[in-house]
């Protein structure tokens, strides 16, 4: 078995290891997923600039916004300011299928462009103005731009696969929808939950299979049908990419809750300000005692139109959700998947 | 050369002879493209309800009732309410290139997939809150659970193309890709036009060629493409579905107008009583004379916080148009459309 060199040697997917618990210095058991997200930002960047660059018209400009290449006025800005945490999963995916990376672009820049699609909706429909580090779209362009360019994006993510006439386009339209439809299923579900009072964990965890793990599953499955590999090596995959996605997404949990607003890009306690039902949040509301029952209390949907909260109440919630013993499930959670992810791998 | 049957045997295409200067009623002429639509909808519509249902929990229930299946509650309702059109379009120009409508039905939901994910968008966009005698799907369901089912159906729509291994799947797919960008740039520049005070008339036509006729020739080139025609002639059709597409849009401006409510589904004068920038408006408003200066004094954003205008407002803004010559522009420029359509289907 070749390994994907967005997975450490030890066999521990990158996410676990940036848990906050676990400090934000980079460790150098992350280095090979560094190595990993840069090689992937050097291939995907220009392919996907390419590709943005077809957009029609006012579409282009919002795009090339949204990922960094131009400033509000059109300017150039920094360049893309995403992770390319999927497309790095799809090129890694597909060397370890014996495929070759420069040849994987294509689902790997389809994956990345339906991840922003999504990015853009979820934005307006969270009303969220900031995202890494910089205006949301949506408060820049307006809502119907914004909105617009991601229906833009996630049809040319579909353009993208059959572009080269490669065998393996059919296949990959049919993954990349499927993971698509659930990932919208997950943000709808997701948006249900902010005004429920009481969410199961189980519920909780069901959404963040389909909102988050679903496409990164999808990028692992796409590098290995690029590849032409063996379906029960897709499938393997497959399930390496779902665990690493859900460690992920309980890993931005907890950095919502506790990271440092300088390297999140989001103000401290933006979720629980939002009073989300992150994984977290869910676990110590579904936890027996005083902290979990003081959390419930407070933890209702806040008036929009009444005095902003300060700090100390941010604090509060955060000390309580720690108390109430969801900072700890999350963080032996996000270990399980991690684990997960490597037998999945080792199976592959 | 075979004829597609959407279209009468004189070579007028169905949608210039449903301009309203020409009467609602039905006319003898228009039997051939009644009966390629009645068609469509008895193969379609089973089709269209089962990849429908291939979606996940609440989506599958929004787009059920924006379908017209289901009502808001969730019990059986009237059944598909659109006009099938696309499809329609789909299916006669697979059988004018030889294919069996039967077969081509991959495309022919895709396409009404396509088109309805447009609308829940565009609803949201326009707040729009009557379609088809119903109320819109974010009026009853909240706009992020529209928005979201949008998503959905645009995702699923390239599912379907590559579901059944047709080695026509990725010609369709960058095919429906393209256009499915080009009207959502039409949508966007359309949105933008709202809250300007002039537009020339031929960023309009060059708006609605985006918003309306790309999706309509898309769907008489995937028709011809899945029968595997040869290049010519699915250009030709192509262009026979383009100006198709532009003689209906500017029926439909018409009617945006001129219509009975009863017939369209939509209050009288709605597009006037929004300040939209049609394309009867916009030839009015590019005349000279002193209807025009009236029509350009009076066209102007409506406060939403102001009185509502009374039916003779309304009234007034339509007789302008009328008098600045929009009508009689937008009729002969529907005649114009439709003879050239027939000329693109003599070349097919």
């Amino acid at each position: 078995m070749s390994t994907p060199t967005a997975v450490p040697p030890t066999g521990r997917p990158a996410a676990a290891g940036a848990v906050p618990s676990q400090g934000h210095a980079p460790s150098p058991a992350d280095a090979p997923a560094r190595l990993a997200l840069r090689r992937a930002r050097t291939l995907v960047e220009p392919a996907l600039l390419d590709w943005v660059d077809r957009l029609p018209g006012e579409l282009r400009r919002i795009a090339r916004y949204h990922f960094g290449w131009n400033d509000a006025a059109g300017a150039p800005d920094q360049g893309l300011v995403g992770k390319v945490l999927r497309p790095a999963l799809v090129l890694s995916a597909a060397e370890a299928c014996g495929g070759r990376p420069e040849e994987s672009l294509p689902p790997a820049v389809a994956v990345e462009l339906v991840h922003n699609f999504s990015l853009l909706h979820d934005d307006i429909l969270d009303g969220d103005t900031t995202r890494r580090h910089r205006a949301t779209a949506w408060t820049v362009f307006g809502s119907p731009g914004a909105l617009l360019t991601g229906d833009a994006l996630l049809s040319h993510a579909f353009r993208v696969l059959a572009d080269d006439g490669s065998p393996r386009a059919a296949a990959a339209v049919r993954a990349l929808s499927d993971a698509t439809t659930l990932l919208v299923e997950g943000e709808h579900t997701d948006v249900g939950f902010e005004s429920r009072e009481a969410v199961p964990l189980q519920a909780c965890l069901a959404m963040s299979e389909r909102k988050t793990a679903e496409l990164m599953a999808c990028s692992c499955e796409l590098g290995a049908v690029w590849a032409g590999a063996a379906p029960e090596r897709v499938a393997a995959l497959r399930r390496f990419g779902h665990h690493l996605g859900l460690g992920f997404q309980i890993a931005d949990d907890l950095l919502g809750i506790w990271g440092d607003p300088a390297l999140t890009g989001k103000p401290a306690g933006a979720d629980l300000a939002a009073r989300k039902k992150s994984l977290p949040v869910a676990a110590a509301l579904a936890a027996d005692g005083a902290a979990a029952r003081r959390l419930a209390a407070l933890y209702r949907p806040v008036d929009p139109d009444g005095p902003p909260e300060g700090p100390e109440r941010i604090a509060e919630l955060a000390e309580l959700v720690e108390r109430a013993g969801g900072r700890g499930w999350a963080e032996r959670a996000a270990d399980e998947h991690a684990d997960r992810a490597a037998a999945a791998l080792a199976e592959s």
